[in-house]
């Protein structure tokens, strides 16, 4: 027999930490009824459409998993430690299995189940369902060691997907928006991308004042500023970077914003350390932009969570609550945009520390005229 | 003031639908609140990624439709015929407006709200909530004119991006499944698509015995079933085909299980006709496979409905309950599984009506051996 995987005591030393949180949050309830994929998989390392793990606050009676019969080799594969309860309906098949263990309050998530599949869960009888919320989220804020080098490498991989097209000119007038975000994904899947973190955004002139702009067949023409925000996946983990590029010729008021926002991501990395506010680490950003004059021009939170989602906790906003933890890793994302002339968004993901963070995201963010 | 486009009146259209259907399943509701993202599109034409939808049992009382700041503008476009509620919590939002507007008991959908959101509406009070499930999906398992246009012409861009890979060479010995893959979905990109339908599957040699194997750096060779699942999206709406070929030199058990499954595939286009039961429509194919000594190897069900999900109503398995409608797009895809040696599936979209199916995937579907 195989000796465990890295992942696989990982993700046991997970479900620990969630036992000691469960206990400390819902002391008397017996398991947690885990039924996010996101968080089965990181529970389990398990990555199947359909699954569900049962953690007992008391480790000794074994927590188990439960998938259908499509994936009984990939579970034996990925999780091949936890007991399989083979099940379709596998919520109810970990409910069944921990009422016969003498389980009497078992924990859900109450973010991610339907208040249908809740309704046919309660119906069954036997034990009494308690809410929970955003338990297994919590652990997932802060990284472990192998996590960060797996978004450290999905931000290698966009770093190099991004340096190819440089390279090969595909900024420059004359190409659309959708050809342009075409190549580029295509470029981060040649340089080991396993998937695309989101639709890429490319948004040129005009369209780069709009937030979360999508690729239009719009073309790139000399003057314009192009905002290019994009990610790769690697092993599951996200990447998300965001640069943007002025055509041919820059005009004042194009480098005086692209000055503004590149000095409030200096004051926003600047600002990510463990034990700093999130809210702080917004407003640290968004002062140097509001000291500009462009307060009204930066609609939107400075960064998030990233991981095995592309937006997940913490929140960095202006009305964030909490601080940021050693080991998080987050974006910081402040733009400006003026409506109908263009705007300007620099991005960057980084691993929060007690000292400087460390920006994984490596691409030059100077002011770039593209020839 | 623009007339309103035909998306619109189709858009309205559904919701005098769901109008009728809401009164029919729960009379003494007052308006049904649609928060899935797929139903809040079907019945409005938005597609933002935050929204809901108010719809009233009576017209006259005037739906609502309700995003937040991001998508002012978007929501204007798509869905200017609805007065909009802003608001960042939608559901919220509505509800509000619904006990404003005299609103008593507000039907909502049980399958698509979470637990926890449910208890936050509920906590406000002034409105009992009504439980309803499937009401949307089963208006959209009929397509109309305009939904069955778009995906037939998904299905084009993904017959289109095939027939390109097969005259550029690419499935051939050396190259790997994730290079096929990409390469596909480039074309398909090429060919129009706006996205793709979901993860292309393309499995060679063992690997095609795998229903839903991912592609991996396995390389082709001269002698390998190479199996190749993948779709394209227009206009929201998805295609999805499948399509077996033999690499270089074919073996009698490749040709016996590919004739095996061809003719599955013929009697289940066949029995697709309005008025069938799915289950029959999903026996007459496994009935093929089984009197050819197969049954054992055919492990999923014959097909299931295509829309603006890859996966909607109908299913069409030997378990599934409910008749084929007329207008109803589904697909046919028999398969023979040989595990450890390869498999064979041959899938086409298909519009459901009295006559013969219409099949919108044109690709050839006959024996073929690449060179």
């Amino acid at each position: 027999m195989p000796a465990p995987s890295a992942d696989r005591s990982a993700a046991a030393a997970r479900r620990d930490r969630l036992r000691a949180a469960l206990g400390a949050a819902h002391p008397g309830v017996d398991a947690l009824l885990v039924t996010d994929l996101v968080n089965v998989r990181y529970l389990s390392g398990f990555t199947g459409s359909n699954g569900a793990l049962l953690v007992w606050a008391d480790a000794a009676r074994g927590d188990r998993i439960s998938t259908d019969g499509r994936y009984t080799v990939q579970v034996g594969e990925q999780a091949g430690d936890l007991p399989l309860v083979l099940a379709r309906d596998v919520a109810g098949g970990l409910l069944a299995a921990a009422t016969e263990a003498g389980g009497k309050r078992i924990g859900f998530e109450a973010d991610a189940m339907s208040v249908g599949e809740f309704d046919r869960l309660a119906a069954v009888g036997g034990t009494e369902l308690v809410r929970t919320s955003g338990m297994v989220e919590a652990l997932r804020e802060v990284k472990d060691h192998g996590e960060v080098d797996a978004i450290a490498s999905a931000c290698a991989v966009a770093d190099r997907g991004l340096a190819t097209i440089l390279a090969d000119g595909v900024i420059a007038p004359g190409r659309t928006e959708r050809d342009v975000a075409r190549t580029l994904e295509w470029a981060m899947y040649a340089a080991g991308a396993a998937a695309i973190a989101f639709e890429t955004i490319v948004a040129t002139g005009p369209n780069s004042a709009v937030p979360h702009h999508r690729p239009t067949d719009a073309v790139l023409r000399r003057g314009d500023l192009v905002k290019i925000d994009f990610g790769a996946v690697v092993d599951g983990y996200h990447s998300d970077m965001t640069r943007t590029f002025v055509l041919g010729a820059a005009q004042d008021w194009q480098r005086e914003i692209y000055d503004v926002v590149a000095d409030a991501a200096q004051a926003g990395r600047d600002a990510a350390r463990a034990g700093a506010r999130a809210s702080d680490v917004d407003g640290a950003a968004r002062r140097v932009i509001a000291a500009a004059g462009y307060g009204d021009n930066f609609v939107h939170g400075l960064g998030h969570g990233v991981g095995l989602q592309i937006h997940e906790a913490p929140s960095v906003g202006a009305t964030a609550a909490g601080t940021l933890l050693d080991g998080a890793v987050v974006t910081v994302e402040p733009g400006v945009y003026l409506p109908g002339r263009g705007g300007v968004r620099i991005e960057d993901t980084v691993v929060v520390s007690d000292g400087p963070c460390r920006i994984l995201t490596a691409t030059d963010r100077t002011f770039t005229v593209l020839d």
